[in-house]
């Protein structure tokens, strides 16, 4: 994907060469900037319409801000291609999400120009406070700090948080409200409601003109006109004007709305808010999608197509002639409408994944029954736990990553009340090409610690169908399934729901020597790898553990009593996860077998495809063979050695 | 503590009866019901400037709500006793935070009237509006649900996230502010300063009063006049006023502020507000400790007394003549100051608790560089993170419990990007009184699964400070040093600083058949247990971890070599715990002793005094004796059989 020559991007690796071209060039760079990213996104893959709409912020703010010795940080961070291709990584963004290539968000390792690391939402504010208070303590106080935050980002609390301290801080702070009505969703809430409506009456500060206008001609009416004017302006500027906008409450200085899409106004809108010191807020307008008209049209299907053809649109699909498996999370969405049709009391929660989390699928068919908070993980918890404490059985659909947001909502909440809510961990275990913020990794060490929660992870589809079915039938408490991105192995999944008994596993195969034991999907991986140690004289027995909470002590007993060694897989860190559950239970119970535990290791693991990464921390198929055939060595050579 | 004859409130047992006076008496009743508070805490301890201050709001909701039909929701619960003397609990109130008796906060299992339990703050909106939907879910339209929340709470991002999705659902949800400019310490950030500012102008509703009136005065000034009126109506309606206060921006109607020391006018007002359909908010001021005049002029110290003298206010000590240790917090507050001395990238952070966590000798040594940033644990750590990758060096001090609320921004903004934040993890173990969700049970569990992460627990004083000290010396990534409420065991206990070696614990003393390895203070438990038990001729060795992670491989492969039994113990739950770590490290490494695991079993743990609570759960001095003890039975027994 080389950039032609002649073209201006073609002289642009960092923003020192950006900064050479006039004002007017502005625009071709950002046209060409677009261009580029659509180039490459389309045979790439990654996400899309978000840094189409930030271009001309992304060209302007690196024109006049002093980068990286003033500090632009990016909320959630997706958008930040054009910044990347800015900043002396254009010749690498053909690597995006790709193992060992640059990742799909900023990063402080990867590059100076990274201020801040990021994937989940809402931090930039308060990461750029932090900074900002740095700075002044320093001394540094000609250094800018800029804050990129979408609508949909703003509704989360961390968002306001940082607000509500930065608006008490006098440090030199800008927070740019990129407010294009979208999460990967159409963004949701009060606040958006509002913000369109501030969009809408064009211009708050126009509107401040117009009232000072209006007054004065007024005041021209005479004398008495003239006192009236005088009161009404002492009430308006003392009370009103000061709280008439919701930033302003929060003592921030706010400017806009501006169209986000004229490349110049922006840059020089912004250079003179440079000027300003103290808190302040940049109304952004801009499209999601913006310049590639499907996208524009379709936001959320464009957020991250995967591939495509850039001139026609198609969206690129598997190659398979054979039907596939389908996604676990649409296996959720389509179940939990078949529950929600004969239990009344099903209700459905997401914070802004509608499409992400197939909670679309109901909230179609039963709008008033399913509920997307916005970004809000916290609320979605605490929503749920109202509703459960009401009676209903509110299934939370919540991203294992994004769920360590509403920690203490699922332990105050709902587990100290034994509240009937069914949390769904949708991207549990190892996420793929989102990286390091994304993966589903601590949740089975983070849930198993609380009481009363039971957790359950489904090795199919009908697992998963027979988990929500057994979730909604009594009221059990806190029930937590979490399952992995991507496809499940059954092609005809629609089975009939059976009830499962809680913390009840079952054997696989029964076998010799060792025993392997698995949770959740990675017992596909087992049983892939059982038939391929058979053909080779090994026979290892399996078992699917299916809850991890409460642990099947039956089941562990046979397996101790059988079996010297045991092999635990899981999808998921190692530190306090199953393998430790398992092992718990071993020494609580005084058996002595050897335990070998096969999951995350304890490091940051980044991005790349699923099945690499799986490889890479040593629990994927091959893994597991491995690992049975070292202990069969092993006692090979225990036997010579006695 | 009886209620004398012949008052109103030794009639009134249940709302019910409350209901059958008229509303002239309940100025005479609020007066009585302060009196009681006054008469039980000031000799049996617990929360007390915070009910005080809702004594009349208290009344005035039981007077006109049909509880428990109607849902009454109490942010955090403090400020609950005048309700829960109301609602059944009068004879019981003197059980308050004891062992076995009713709950310093409202709980589901205690009460019907309480419906929804808490301790943490921030809860109330989003529980309320889960009911709310939940009832009209159910065709329950006639049902009310008021949640009462102060401003301190306000500040949190679950309150924000309630507001920004109940804006948009049109359910029967009445917010009660609870404004007294109050968290435990003064509440701070913008939005407490804009709560300020309208109340100050008396009253948003009276000012939008006055502008229709001077406007509808300069009409009759003539037609021309007339002309720009209606422009100026059309501005002011269509934009400013629609968007003039905060609340309303989150499209909530806003009413107030009202005193919310009259009760007969907040009865009549709450009476109105339950007949409009919608979200609503009422703004009442009310002081925190009312009634009490000590109280008043020193909320943060009258928050939770302890026992005091109702007529002299003189607040009593401990009995004890000599010396006693410290708190741990104090040791953390005087020790930070003195490092900071030396070391000028070394910041403090607190959330709301200044004087909980002694941040406030920082915020007044240093007042630049210590941040009270409000009830806002997320950002309290998002803020850290950028203040660290800007290369200082922040102490973020906040409870065990109330981290579980920056779960995600500790891996996503901390860890992951691995930034010297160090993180004081106060109030960690049981926490006494304050009971199931003041408990500090999972932080071993919950950090112990995040790569980079360090984490420490001092026995002492001089290891407390010498924790502190090691943290800061270089840029080591994260670093978590937890220690309980309460006092230490040094009462010298201003050590010289002494860095010490990451991951490395120590012998206490060596021993035979038995060693006992301990993780924080509970160490003291074992010492003590280990020195009766040498006087009765068991000799159990002991080891402190100091760390559980990363964990010291050499001490545990010494204690493995040389131990048949292994018995750990920790203030933190047993599932994933610093049990469960050696447990991993013995089944990785191959060893086979006996592990018996001390720590918090896997239950809600109720209130009670902390040393009630350690014998409760069997990891005091006489519980570490007994599994000493029960092993060498064991053995004998073994020796016997063999």
């Amino acid at each position: 994907m080389e950039i032609k020559e002649n073209t201006l991007l073609s002289q642009i690796n960092y923003p020192a060469d950006l900064k050479k071209f006039s004002e007017n060039d502005l625009e071709q760079i950002a046209k060409e900037l677009r261009q580029h990213i659509i180039d490459v996104v389309s045979v790439n893959g990654g996400h899309f319409a978000a840094s189409l709409g930030v271009v001309e912020l992304t060209v302007a703010l690196h024109y006049v801000l002093n980068t990286p010795y003033d500090k632009l940080i990016w909320d959630v961070g997706h958008q930040a291609y054009g910044h990347k291709i800015l900043t002396g990584r254009k010749d690498l963004f053909h690597t995006n999400r790709i193992i060992n290539g640059i990742s799909g968000f900023p990063k402080i390792a990867e590059s100076e120009y990274d201020a801040f690391g990021v994937g989940h939402s809402s931090t930039s504010i308060s990461a750029a406070l932090g900074m900002a208070v740095a700075a002044q303590l320093k001394g540094e106080t000609d250094r800018q700090h800029v804050a990129v935050i979408g609508d949909g980002a703003m509704t989360a609390g961390l968002a306001f948080e940082g607000l509500n301290h930065a608006g008490i801080e006098n440090s030199n702070l800008l927070v740019i409200l990129n407010d294009n009505c979208m999460s990967i969703d159409p963004n949701v809430g009060a606040l958006k409601e509002y913000l369109t409506s501030i969009t809408i009456s064009k211009s708050y500060n126009k509107f401040r003109d117009d009232v000072a206008h209006v007054l004065n001609n007024i005041s021209r009416l005479g004398p008495n006109a003239s006192k009236y004017v005088k009161k009404i302006e002492k009430s308006i500027k003392g009370t009103l004007l000061k709280q008439s906008n919701f930033f302003e409450a929060l003592n921030f200085r706010y400017f806009g709305p501006v169209d986000g899409h004229d490349v110049k106004r922006l840059a020089s809108v912004i250079k003179d808010l440079s000027a300003i010191p103290g808190p302040k807020l940049l109304h952004c307008v801009t499209v999601k999608g913006k310049g590639f008209a499907l996208a524009e049209k379709d936001q959320t299907k464009w957020h991250a197509p995967g591939l495509f053809d850039k001139i026609t649109g198609e969206i690129k699909k598997s190659s398979s002639d054979k039907p596939q498996p389908p996604k676990y999370q649409d296996v959720f969405g389509h179940t939990l409408v078949e529950l929600a049709e004969q239990n009344q009391k099903i209700t459905g929660i997401t914070p802004a994944m509608p499409s992400g989390s197939s909670m679309n699928i109901m909230m179609k068919a039963m709008p008033k029954r399913a509920f997307d908070v916005g970004i809000a993980e916290q609320h979605a918890v605490t929503f749920s736990a109202g509703l459960a404490a009401q009676g209903m059985v509110p299934f939370c659909n919540i991203y294992s990553s994004f769920m360590q947001r509403a920690y203490d909502q699922v332990i105050h909440d709902v587990a100290i009340q034994n509240l009937n809510v069914v949390f769904c961990l949708d991207r549990a275990g190892l996420a793929g090409a989102d990286g390091a913020t994304h993966h589903g990794a601590y949740d089975i060490a983070y849930m198993r610690c609380i009481p009363n929660m039971i957790i359950a992870s489904p090795m199919n589809e009908e697992e998963l169908r027979n988990m929500m079915y057994t979730a909604q039938l009594e009221n059990i408490g806190p029930f937590s399934i979490r399952y992995p991105r991507g496809n499940g192995v059954m092609v005809n999944w629609k089975t009939p729901f059976q009830e499962l008994p809680i913390g009840k596993g079952r054997k696989i195969c029964d076998g010799e020597d060792v025993a392997i034991l698995t949770f959740g999907h990675v017992g596909n991986f087992a049983f892939e790898a059982c038939q391929e140690l058979n053909s080779e004289g090994y026979f290892p027995a399996h078992y699917d553990l299916r809850f991890v909470k409460p642990l099947d002590e039956a089941l562990l007993t046979e397996v101790f009593t059988k079996f010297k060694t045991v092999i635990t897989v899981e999808d998921g860190c190692l530190q306090g996860g199953m393998g430790s559950a398992v092992a718990e239970f071993m020494v609580d119970h005084n058996f002595n077998s050897s335990i070998i535990r096969l999951g995350i290791p304890d490091e940051v693991i980044e991005h790349g495809e699923q099945p690499e990464l799986w490889a890479l921390c040593g629990y994927d198929k091959d893994s597991i063979i491995n690992a049975v055939k070292k202990v069969a060595i092993c006692r090979k050579t225990d036997t010579i050695a006695s």
